[in-house]
């Protein structure tokens, strides 16, 4: 469908072009397209509709952008989103902007009433993170002008999509070569959700690191959930459970490592005497839990630093150098790890 | 201060009034007060000190506002501050509004680019989170008429500035009621900062339980730090490395207790064995440490809520029934308090 929408993209198309399409006045056609409210919403339909298909592109001179760039998480949680909101309010800051900030309660695409804001307001800039924009989302911003850059895609980098992550196989990779190097051979994985990228690049260096060991990779030791606490409680009783249980586990982020810390209190493991645990993200809680946790810290203050630069340097009309960004996941050790128990 | 400009205050001032007394003309007054960047800094700085002086006030009638909600923090940082977002974004979410989020990177008090930059988006409202509004900004958006509410207010509560807190007085006497009833007698309290209210209230609470108990207060026992993990370890190092060591601590807040739980380990306590702890806000980390950390549940996003339905409220011309709300504390007990060790 992407394609079939590039095909008939036409640059030259023009607002009066859209307003003989659809039969309507160019004023109106202007006003759909400056986000205003007096306009009927079937009218709008079909404008929006005639922009998809023809791919009107405003020009950056068609009206100034309002000092606000926007940010649009899939769930407004944990220390995780405060630390991406620290790092825009940052470029914000330096750049005389405000910060809107929406949220998509976990559905995963935004909803009618955030685009209908979004175009209204005309931001410098939009980031979405951790969530995909849809192909209908990403031509209106486009047909604005409205720059946008994904944080942590779910899918795939398409490449017309300027994006910021960090190198999630890397991390999977140290993190279990640092397993491995403790003495590790039995290592349990928790991956994030399987149709999300990054949680498959992570499981991915995972066997990389074991295939490099020589050590056989069990199905049974690796399982897939939602990142947050309870799914790591769950998971990590599931694999503690095993008739061959692990003696080391290596979570999808650092939610899922302290739902694991539960299920071992629960067993009455102690960590790491009885289970390594290894978490993804360096939240700051991850240095105050108890042992602090031994973690892959993703630099997620500065991707999104680096997403905002990005969105706002589109929004002086440069075009990015590098529309795909990965910034380096590092390995940090602390208490949550240590050679498995001799049996 | 403040009252001196009360005097003086008159509710009849216009903005022709203002020209005159400033030697400017009416537009660029106008444009001062609608925050238009197109003004020299040295007539701004005139105008907005006669309209300081003289107490203009915009009327509801005279513009526009735009779809936002601001909620400006001292600090963006922990559970805490996304508690407050998560509860702003509900009630903007209702009311088809986006959040705008601001940091003062704890000073304490908003910068002039950012008051500059709310009064030029004119927002329906705005909500100051554990900080205190100078004289001069409420003046300022006084006289746009943007109504404004303060979360957790750190100073006096004015009567004419709505504002939204919790029970910390309540909090503190039932955490040290908690304590009192499982045998303890010597409680060491680490409050907030001194000159912060809720931090008083919740040590008079404390005094107030342990009166009651016909308990004497050792005044080494308690102490005061800033809300974060790192006093909370050297506050919590301090009281266990007195002579005489309370049996239990009651932190200011669940990430000084974190700190404590720290100072704990260190000194290889038990938590609640060797020390029993109590925190205060009821923070989503709190379930997840070991042990779970009891604590005194403060409902942020409830408050969050209230404060927005408040602006919104005086926003739509309405006078709120009740400026200054507190909603309830409560004790959530789990696993980090028991009986004293029998010495």
């Amino acid at each position: 469908m992407v394609s079939s929408v590039r095909r008939r993209r036409d640059h030259t198309t023009t607002i009066a072009f859209i307003a003989e399409q659809t039969g309507v006045s160019v004023p109106t056609v202007s006003k759909v397209i400056n986000g205003r409210s007096d306009v009927s919403s079937e009218t709008r339909r079909r404008v929006e509709a005639a922009i998809l298909e023809h791919g009107y592109r405003r020009t950056a001179r068609s009206g100034p952008r309002s000092a606000l760039i926007e940010v649009i998480f899939n769930e407004l949680e944990s220390e995780w989103a405060l630390e991406i909101v620290r790092g825009v309010e940052r470029v914000a800051g330096r750049n005389g902007l405000a910060v809107v900030i929406s949220e998509m309660e976990g559905r995963g695409t935004p909803s009618r009433g955030w685009i209908d804001g979004v175009l209204a307001r005309r931001p410098m800039g939009v980031i979405a993170v951790f969530s995909d924009l849809d192909d209908a989302v990403r031509e209106q911003l486009r047909a604005r002008d409205i720059p946008f850059v994904i944080v942590d895609p779910t899918g795939e980098p398409l490449h017309d999509t300027p994006s910021v992550g960090a190198t999630n196989w890397n991390g999977g990779l140290t993190a279990t070569r640092h397993l491995i190097a403790l003495g590790h051979r039995r290592i349990g994985v928790i991956g994030g959700p399987e149709w999300i990228l990054c949680s498959r690049a992570r499981i991915d260096g995972y066997r990389a690191a074991m295939d490099e060991a020589g050590v056989p990779v069990d199905p049974a030791l690796i399982s897939h959930g939602a990142f947050h606490v309870d799914e790591g409680i769950e998971r990590g009783l599931a694999l503690l459970l095993t008739p061959n249980p692990p003696t080391a586990i290596f979570a999808g982020n650092d939610l899922q490592a302290l739902g694991v810390y539960q299920a071992a209190r629960e067993l009455r493991l102690h960590i790491p005497e009885d289970i390594s645990v290894v978490g993804f993200d360096d939240l700051p809680v991850a240095r105050w839990v108890s042992p602090p946790l031994t973690t892959i810290r993703q630099p997620l203050v500065e991707m999104a630093v680096t997403a905002a630069e990005l969105a706002l340097s589109m929004a002086r009309g440069e075009t990015p150098a590098q529309p795909r960004v990965e910034l380096t996941t590092e390995l940090v050790i602390r208490e949550s790890t240590a050679p498995p128990r001799p049996r």
